[in-house]
């Protein structure tokens, strides 16, 4: 029996070192706008690492354009929904930081995390995934210890050790500090509609890897002109409201349905509206480019 | 005895978990096109995460020139060896997504496997590790479920849901779909080879990095010369038959064994046949590229 | 009883088990000034997952400027400190590759690795980390073992390979070679002074992302002008003695404290003197550099 005893104590031992382990495979996510080649990615990554050695951690990308919010809005918007609930996500796109802007955590209806400044860099994922409660980061106590503190790397001394330890399961989200109203800042953008038979929308952003136009008509809004592989659809493109590029472009599957170099309409991976020329460069050819300037009509060829 | 059977029991499910520990220890490596501005890998990460916290995830590159398969070929051959067997590569630089291509996955003789589509990726890795077996992969099993899915984006929906699944034991090979003949597309290239005390070959790639020019002229062949360190060498390269560069060049065993700025011939880090400047550009210097286009000859001075 | 012993061997099993697990808890991080386009990095990769599954392996950053050792020994101390003790880093930045340089692993008093040819690379971590022992690597005992092994790719053949052994506890410090003198190569650079009510440094780096521009001024050197949030300095940076900018510049707490495109003077994430423009870019703007060649003046406003 003494045996059995010392035998359970450390069986319970055991069970408890596992909880523990599977208390750390949520995923830390990290998006800044720092570029690469510096070291203060690799800085955030060592804080994040010092919090748990077991923490799985990621990089969405490094390489937002400085200061684009809304751009940082968007590639989180492209990616959380691809990632299980419980992922835990700092995004440090922060040309405010040390002003008044509030350091959050946004919880989505999805069980997604979202860790930074709360500067409409949430904009879009707090429409998708549905904002479930929003936690204001209280500072004097989820900061990093040690005296290389500074004033302005709030993404390494504040964000990373959060979001960290948040994934990790040292904090819960509700010790993250005191609750706010269920709301974040969001960024103003036109919303997708069909007026007369004419999708209209913008241009969020290129897929500028190969020169696609993304826009924002969404599969939905798209299936009120009830479009079918094969139609023909005539496209707009205008910047400031001054035509910028007009054609007849056919809908199809997939970029192998035209011949090389032609353009063609289809469905992105986020499922919204798209423009691209087969093996070639629609942004560049037309000289299209993204943001709040751009609008696009579509509508079913007679 | 009731007690030992209880801990018998809790044993058994712990040396259970242990085991799916065991199995998940096969490293997923991605390449794509993609760049990593965009946030399409990071939506492939979060897919082959939700198939498992414990898989550890690599990346090869992101940044291979778009719809460069041969590019693509050269890297995973670059890279593969220097894995261990059981290492699931998936590989989406696919210009021909949503047409007749087969996806696959290629099991090499090493044990490696290799997931995308059959489009001449595999080309250099098929020939270096050898062919074990393919498999087409039965798309209606194999793709991430939920809502947001495309036709376009099988990167994400199909290939590193895949690899990342057999990575982790999810799935076994058997399982990925039909067996195919054990052969791949590949590109055509010109093999290395001596002809009258010369070798001739091609330039695969440049080490851009630095500016050396690499020739796909491997260490057996260049043996044929009977080389020794500081024997000198009359190279000329040639694009599309025309000189671009000759010159007598030392074969060298470190760049340090001539002056700055002179040039050398080395076996680069694959043991290739390699030119370059120590501590310049050999490439911007001489103006020399890489692609079917370039020859290169070499042999031993008199 | 029988039982019991079992169970006991069983669970001693599980806790050697849980020890190698344990051991593993180092990170390995890696930075090169290969380039992340290239299958280098990627190679390394491997052969470091090949040691261990287990290995938590990290990037510093691959982009660093080719040969250039001041900035990599300039982001290894920009970064190792937020990093926890026992961390290796594996830094190849080797012009020298091949040449009488030695390949060493330091040791610093606050725990951490470096491993790498000793070309300079340590010269900032030796100095705030401190030098506790530097060992050089037995190249003839720590090799990758494997065909494919080369004269001249150190990085992946010997450094991935030792630093892997080291971080996941196969091989301990002592068992890598032969002491050395507790020293370290180093680069000579003029450190930050006082003179007369005047702090003077160099530019080590650029904040290139934003443009802005960082000092080796350090916080304690900075302490004897007795600077106060919302005093103005007189700033004077030069080129080789030529004077390249000089304006009163405020001291402020964070960027929001001046207009858009307004110069401030702020201490950055390392806690140097820094300047910038608020949403701007002051290195563009004013045409300045990062080297040997610069030197700042900063004094304040009577």
């Amino acid at each position: 029996m003494k045996y059995v005893k010392t035998i359970l104590m450390l069986v319970a031992v055991w069970a408890a070192g596992l909880t523990t382990v599977r208390a750390e495979t949520r995923a830390l996510v990290l998006q800044t706008d720092f570029g690469t080649k510096d070291g203060a990615v690799a800085a955030m990554r060592g804080v994040a690492f010092g919090v748990s050695a077991r923490l799985p951690i990621f990089d969405l990308s490094h390489e937002n354009t400085p200061y684009d919010i809304w751009e940082a809005a968007y590639r989180l918007n492209q990616t959380a929904a691809f990632w299980p609930g419980g992922t835990v996500f700092v995004s440090v796109v922060d040309p405010g930081v040390g002003t008044e802007r509030k350091s959050v955590v946004l919880k989505t209806k999805s069980g997604h995390f979202f860790v930074g400044p709360d500067n409409g860099s949430w904009t879009l994922v707090a429409e998708s995934l549905g904002v479930e409660a929003v936690r204001q980061i209280d500072e004097t106590r989820h900061r990093r210890a040690g005296p290389e503190r500074s004033y302005t790397f709030h993404g390494r001394d504040i964000y990373a050790f959060v979001g960290a330890r948040l994934a990790a399961g040292v904090v819960t989200f509700e010790e993250i500090g005191p609750e706010l109203e269920a709301a974040v800042v969001t960024l103003p953008y036109e919303k997708a509609r069909v007026e007369g038979g004419v999708a209209i929308g913008t241009i969020p952003a290129l897929d500028f890897q190969y020169g696609n136009v993304w826009t924002n008509i969404d599969e939905g809004t798209f299936a009120k002109l009830s479009p079918k592989f094969g139609d023909v659809f005539t496209v707009t493109i205008a910047k400031d409201g001054k035509r910028v590029f007009s054609g007849e472009v056919p809908y199809v599957k997939t970029f192998g349905d035209v011949a090389e170099e032609k353009p063609l309409v289809y469905l992105n991976s986020l499922l919204n509206v798209a423009f691209a020329l087969n093996m070639g460069d629609f942004a560049k050819t037309h000289g299209v480019a993204s943001g709040a300037a751009w609008s696009v009509k579509i509508k079913k060829k007679n």
